[in-house]
């Protein structure tokens, strides 16, 4: 057989690592894709002159951008037989990554824990995003509910693995380079507001909303070279729960961050990931809206350039955030889609 | 508050300076983006080779990429809680702008006029785009309806600027490179038709059809930053008078000028805009037609190689243009969308 | 008359040479747009540390890309007032081509043959894309039905060319630069089949199904800069046959071939087009399956580093392709759009 079938839950071992296809060299012609995806302004992104400024050697690539190009390549192997993607933890942006730079991807299973109906099982992974030379860029774990092939298998005593609540200051964005807060120009980049000027449990309405095409979540979700069938092939989905395609939750998460500058500017990059879930599924002609709560305001250690905001991003469809709409019982209000709880940079 | 409310009529003062936030390097992706969306086809633009064999130091952006990109980060300050794009005037492309530069753009505020309901009022400002230098590269002035936050708020008296109602050639295409008018291959552009071959007052048809899907036209006002709700958000239009998603006015622009390559392939550069009016709104599904109408043909001081073409570029929605639909009685035909009165560069 | 009206069938002449116009610089911005319409994962085209590692010096463009950027310039000179596109045969890729390379093409007519209602004629023609050094880069030929202006013109008498079945072996990949079948790394390439693994007569179902939206077919035809007007006037085809947009049937091929990765994942590059045929139409809202059959696995003279499987790729709409479905009786199976036979290459 030479079509890959993708992995059922029994054939995942334990501490297995497992490299991804296809490596993938991102350019300034996959950054203007994004930017035409999803409208994002950080100026650091956005323009040399402006990163060069602050201390970059030229722009970086969108943080979202690398994972998710890191987190497509490991689809094949890892959700083609997926029923869910059920969360990330101990996410961590470990360096910029620039136009021109290779990614390729390696996961380890560091989990595996079958459903008590024997039909499925939950894989815990960590993958991480590697550049040309072999350097590791981008690590984070996530988990997924996979199918197995055959409910009778027997599979191994399962193993849970340990995930840190956050991840710790000190861990975030080692490799940054030394920045410049008072070459950051403030003004340029569209907002005063700088790490100082937030505070925990402050709370921020992102007011606009971004409806969602079948064409706009096809084209990035293939840009990253993500196969989950879900979100291309309309014939086959039909017979599911939806009767429609899924959009990649990825696209939910750029979304909500490109949302997000509206209140948050100045929070230029994303350092870490502490924990995210895709709360309810997003379709074809939702719109989509944000809200953010400041969790933390935290200092990185050695640095007096720039500090770590972390929020906690909901997104919703079809219902404007002026309420912050929010979980609500055992669960959420049913317009919330993503609960992401992750760290961003701010100038001092 | 950390969003922008934007400014309301009584917020602008005349005379102010505006800097506008998120600069942008354009790059090769932008322009690939840009002939995805509008299939563009003038020889300049398309080939580095073709460019350089003319005189340019390689292939430009597209004038209309840079105006885009220029007026979209205005919008924000400008235009967030305008009614209506009212017009443009006094438009000057500098400098041909290229691949790897980075563009922001200021606004003066240079007329202030309330409405006699006293609901809103027209803010004009003139607009300028610059590179990394400091240099400008666009100019052009543009008037929009403003809503007030306080219908009852005082503001001082109206003030309207006094503005040409055309560019001079004189002020035309100032720092473009001396180019080679016998090296221009007419064949390889798709037209044999120079300068010489167009007279004030012929008419043409552009035939071609164009119909707008609601993705083409996010991706391409995401492209450009621009982040008037009314392009984005369908959640929130359909309370308003359309119901709909309006599409943004410079894509039509960018239409009606890809459109008009079938009879001006030659007219490899807008030089300057004289005047503009959305006459009509486009929604997606729309399929637009244009034709022009050349209003002069003028000389440029001291340049033997290329003149311009003072042309009226006419665009309709769902009615093609054989029979030139125009101005009727005090108004339009009702298929007319645009009517733009500009400056295109044209070899000898 | 400044418009381009397009050919009808009197006007082409036996044995002339129609330089075509438009010359376009091929960019990563292109290769992006590629990647986001298609999904493609070969690793030549997506890497180029992969790309380097196996003897190219940087990754090439795909094939496919460069073959719509050349067709698409003899649109409006060959096919613009073309009913069907009939087949092609003798397509050679004769080298690579990478970013920042200008492409031109050329068309000579080889064949002319009236059709007995004297309403419409094939042309055959051969077009030859071109570097701006005016060294060739791809070559084939193609017939078209195109339509008489006067149904009485006389022409002159038929002559239908002798085109090759298949493209010879040693015709393929002449300048294709020495590889290192040793250092391609087919695990990161995303399949453990090499050239070898495969034998005539093999069918492989492709597996996965992509649907096609309306903006992403007219994204990707003006990428091309193809002008042919029933792929983006949905007001003038209002009145044909069937009443919508005809989706580019290049846009099909490239789909085919990105699906066929799931099976042929090493087939890293086409070298030549024996035979195709688009059986059918393709609409936006259809979805596209794949399966491909083996036809001969072939050396190719003078290397040992990779050889060429000769390939039947069949494309269908709405129809998973697990049954294989072919041609039935005098046609074909109603599913399918799509029969093409070409040469694909892979590392020993």
């Amino acid at each position: 057989m030479k079509t890959n079938p993708g992995r059922f839950f029994e054939d995942f071992r334990l501490g297995e690592t497992i490299r991804h296809a296809t490596p993938r060299t991102v350019t300034t012609g996959d950054a203007s894709l994004y930017t035409a995806l999803y409208g994002s302004r950080f100026a650091v992104q956005s323009s040399d002159a402006f990163a060069r400024a602050f201390g970059y050697p030229q722009a970086p690539l969108d943080d979202l951008l690398v994972f998710h190009v890191v987190f497509g390549k490991t689809v094949p192997d890892i959700s083609l037989n997926a029923l869910a993607n059920l969360g990330y933890a101990e996410g961590r942006f470990l360096r910029p990554v620039y136009p021109g730079e290779t990614l390729s991807s390696v996961s380890e299973v560091i989990g595996l824990k079958e459903s008590s109906n024997r039909q499925t099982g939950v894989v815990y992974v960590r993958s991480t995003g590697y550049d040309a030379a072999g350097e590791a860029v981008l690590t984070y774990c996530r988990w997924v509910l996979v199918r197995k092939r055959d409910p009778q298998a027997t599979v191994a005593e399962g193993a849970v693995p340990h995930l840190a609540k956050s991840v710790a200051p000190a861990d975030l964005a080692a490799a940054l380079p030394a920045l410049d807060a008072h070459a950051y120009d403030a003004a340029l980049a569209g907002s005063p507001h700088r790490l100082g000027d937030y505070a925990a449990g402050e709370r921020i309405d992102h007011v606009d909303g971004m409806t969602v095409e079948e064409a706009e979540h096809q084209i990035a979700t293939r840009l990253y070279q993500n196969t989950a069938k879900v979100h291309f092939d309309a014939h086959a989905v039909k017979e599911t729960r939806f009767g429609r395609r899924l959009i990649y939750g990825g696209h939910v998460i750029s979304l909500a961050r490109a949302l997000s500058f509206n209140g948050l500017g100045n929070a230029f990059g994303i350092a870490g990931i502490n924990a995210g879930r895709h709360v309810a599924p997003l379709f074809a002609g939702d719109t989509v809206y944000a809200w953010s709560e400041v969790l933390a305001v935290a200092d990185l250690p050695g640095r007096s350039d720039v500090g770590a905001l972390r929020l906690r991003t909901v997104a919703t469809k079809n219902q404007p955030c002026g309420a912050f709409p929010d979980r609500a019982g055992e669960g959420y209000d049913p317009a919330v889609i993503l609960d992401l709880d992750y760290w961003a940079l701010m100038p001092r």
